[in-house]
Order: C-alpha cells, then structure tokens, then sequence
C-alpha cells in the first residue's frame, strides 16, 4: 500500500488497461486518482485513516488541484507516487506529488508533478480547524519547496 | 434527461473521450454505466428516485448484471439507452436494455444489450418487499421476452 | 452537445450515480471530465474536432490543470459548464471554466471553476504550431481575465 | 501483479475512495475492472500480453460478460481477485473470476463471481482463430464447472 523511499512516503500503482484512452495514453483525470491513492495511503500509514470506519476518509474536502505533466504514462507502467504534506494555516492541509515510472536499473523518471489542499471539516460538513494529532504528525514532515515546481518547469 | 419513443422510455448518452480506451473503442464498463443512466432516467421519471433525496437512489442494490457487446461505440457516437422494467417475484426487480447508436436518416443499430437483477433494501440495507408504489408501476410495464435475446444472438 | 449562453459556449451535463463517491458528493476528478466534455463540446462546434475521425482529437495533449472547488455537485443536479479559450504563444491553447447548477428560477450558481494547458501534436506525437485554422478561431474569442479568479478566491 | 494460490492465479486490489459511491460501497461496475485486471495480469503472466507492445492487450475483444454480487466490497478492502481460463470452440477464450476479502486469520470471502467471453481479433479488428501459443496455454488451465455458480446461487 505504502512504503517509504529515502525519507519520501511513496505508493505503488501498475496501470490498467481501462485507465488508456484512445490516444493510447492513461487518461490526464487518472493522475489526479493516483494521487488520491497516495494521499490515502499516506494518511492511512499515520493513522489518520481508519479503513474500518470509511467516514474517517470523508473529513476532508478537496478545495484545489494542480497537475503538471511532462511525459504520458502507458499501459503496464509500474509507477511510484510519492508525497509530502504540510500545514496550511489553521484548517488546511497541503500535498504536493511526483508520479514517477520505473525503468531499467533501479532508476525512475518523473511523469507528473501535482499539488492539491484539503480543508478539515466536522460531521456537518462544516471547516474547522485540523485536529491537534494530525498537526503533530504534518509538523514532522518533510516539504521540500522547489521539489515540484523545479521538475515540470 | 429521459424520453419515450415507440412506447420504450429511454435516455441518450454523447460518447466521451474519456470513456475510451487504448483499442479506440468504448471501454466495456462504461456500456453498464450508460444502462445505470437509462434506469435512473426511468425511476426519477416514475418518481422512484428524488435526486434532492439521493438516498432515494440508493434503495435498490445490484444483484446481478449480463453485458452482450454487438458492436464498439466509439467517441462522439450519439447513443440511445432503451429500457424494460418488470418485477421479479416479491422483493426484486429486473431490467433490460438495448444500446443502440444513431446512424443517418433517422435509423439506429443495436451496439450492446443487457440485463440487470436488482433488490430492494431497507435503511438497514437488509432485503425488503417491493414498495407498493413501485409494484403498480412495474405492472404497467412492457416486457418483451425476445428484446434482448434475438438480437444478440 | 453545446450551447452558447450571453456570448458563452457551454455543454450540460447531468451528474450520475457512478459520478458520487462515499461522501455522497461528486468525486473531484469527475471535474475534469466534465471541462474536458465542454472543451470537446467547443472544439466540435468550431469544427476542430471531427468524431468520425477520432484521431482528430487526439492532437492536443493535456500539459497542465488547475481546478478550484467552491461547492460539491451532488446526484441529479443539471450542470452547466461554460468555456472561454485563448492562445498561449505559439504552440499552446489554454481554456478556463465555469462549472455551474442550475437553481430554481433560471439562475445558476458556480461550483468549481478551472483552468487547462493544451499543446498542439503532430502525428509522431512531437508539440508543434497551432493550426492557422485554429488560430483563427482562437482570435476570435472572448477572455475575461478575471472570470475564474473572482469567483473563486 | 499476479500471484498463484493454490493452484489459482489471483491479482490483488487495494479498494480505492474513488471506486465508491454514494451508498458508501464500491460501484458495482468497477468489479468488471478488478476481473480486467486478474485477466490481464493473468495474459501478461503467461507471455500473451507484453505491456512494453500494448496493441498485445487489444487483441481480444469483450463480447460478454455476467457478474453475480454477493456481498459489497467497501472502502480499504484488501481483495483477490481469482481466475480460471478455458478455450470456447476455435476463436473464443472464456474466463471466470472471484472477488475474494480477505478477513483476519489468514481466511477470504467471496463478494462477487463473473464470468467473461471474449474473441481474438487480427489487425483489422475482424475474428481470427485463437493462436497457437495462447492454446496451448488454455489446454494446461484448470476450469472448475461449479466453481463460480456454487458460490453465487
């Protein structure tokens, strides 16, 4: 589900036959899924996620994404995705990713480069401020300012 | 959203490009997708389901689905999504459908046709008899027994 | 397919069953999709993209999205997502977006709007200039700056 | 990707916030995409898909499919998706599948069973007998009749 690469949480994704399109592509919508996928597993991994109480995945709302893409993934890739996450005023959360693909030799290229945040909200569906354990687990994480801007520009 | 033609309700569907795959056609899931549209068409139609209520579409349960694919549609194909409708002893409900394309001068073509089972279920997602107002407007119904069969044969 | 509304194209869309995901609203990607339909949508209606011919609109690939969401659609509701395009240099086309619903009395209310990077491809798939008849096209249209920052910000 | 347990070939899928909807389980067309990647996985494994030649994977075309539900797959799910193959007269390959959960010690239970009919194609895109390469195969598979309709009925 998750795993972590020199200090970058990262997920796995092959891809499928019914994420192509008639370029002979993976869909530009399917990016933003991986990410999804990541973000998840990245939560997931520090508890923010309980997979038995899928309620606990609907507290936060996506308010904005951003996907840059340099080179198309294809049918049978083997794509890493991996994420950071910070802190974004009192209420907001903030990832930034790389998709990148597996090629010969251990090495792997970047496809992808995508920023979304995300804003808590309570059982009304109602913003409010990100819970106390989530900010103690985002203070501890890595955000590397340059690291998606300096890859898809 | 629904019309009726010939005494068939049925729905229209505009192919997307995103709803290809990398052989150029339609990715098969998305024909079940298309019948979903045709019977949510007809019950809000009937008004079985209240789309400000969406709960209300969520009270039938996919038992069983059976795809036949005739022909591909491919990408800006303008399609029509017929559908039958009749009751399946107390507590289901059966479906049929033919995916027909438009072709010049009025006429269409049958690409795909289906059939889906389906089962009431209460708050508690547990089996329950068909709602008597949905009883009554299933025995208005027409059900042709050969509609699907002979044509994908 | 598509429409033009006070000078604006658009292209409708009825939001699905398949569309929602467990927090019983609109998964966001689906967004894209429907900006993609409307960008298809125009492109059609200006005649740059033949559906006969599918290879036609598998000649811009998708370089960048921006998506900003303000209100979550939800199950049955009647959107309308309007268009304006411009070129971007030589070999760049950008769109922006306004995805609205329609509420009681002819007005709408806007739930998400976006922005998209497009460049033109030959056919080994390598960015090349914007047709001239594109750029005509393009020449042609409306852009306000300030229609998608305002409304969501 | 693909992995054999006792003797079955299975895929594995983590179920993902997106494959959900608004009844809060995963939409019922997507086990259709959890079987195309069992079967996929499966055809790369045997050398009859080479994911580095994707028009490999667009030799077989769906022509029908049936899909039996049993129990819904809910967000967080940690599925098998089981496979079994067989040859169906000189041009046809039939296949047949089980959506396992796995649940605690070391068990799994079956949520949904199907079954898929599809044709080799040549270049075209018009039937051809099933290659050599691909029969032989087929004649080493295990095909157990009552497998799927045992489960499911």
């Amino acid at each position: 589900m998750g795993l972590e690469i020199s200090n970058h949480f990262y997920s796995k994704h092959l891809v499928q036959f019914y994420e192509t399109d008639l370029m002979g592509i993976v869909h530009h919508t399917n990016y933003l899924r991986f990410m999804e996928e990541a973000r998840v597993a990245w939560a997931h991994h520090h508890g923010l996620i309980d997979y038995q109480a899928p309620q606990s995945a609907a507290k936060f709302a996506v308010l904005e994404t951003h996907v840059k893409h340099i080179k198309p993934a294809v049918f049978g890739d083997e794509l890493n995705i991996l994420v950071e996450a910070r802190r974004l005023g009192h209420a907001k959360v903030q990832f930034q990713y790389q998709v990148r693909r597996l090629v010969a030799g251990e090495k792997s290229e970047v496809l992808c480069t995508g920023q979304s945040v995300h804003v808590a909200l309570d059982s009304k569906l109602r913003p409010m401020k990100i819970p106390t354990e989530m900010k103690l687990i985002l203070e501890k994480q890595r955000w590397t300012e340059t690291w998606v801007a300096n890859l898809s520009e």
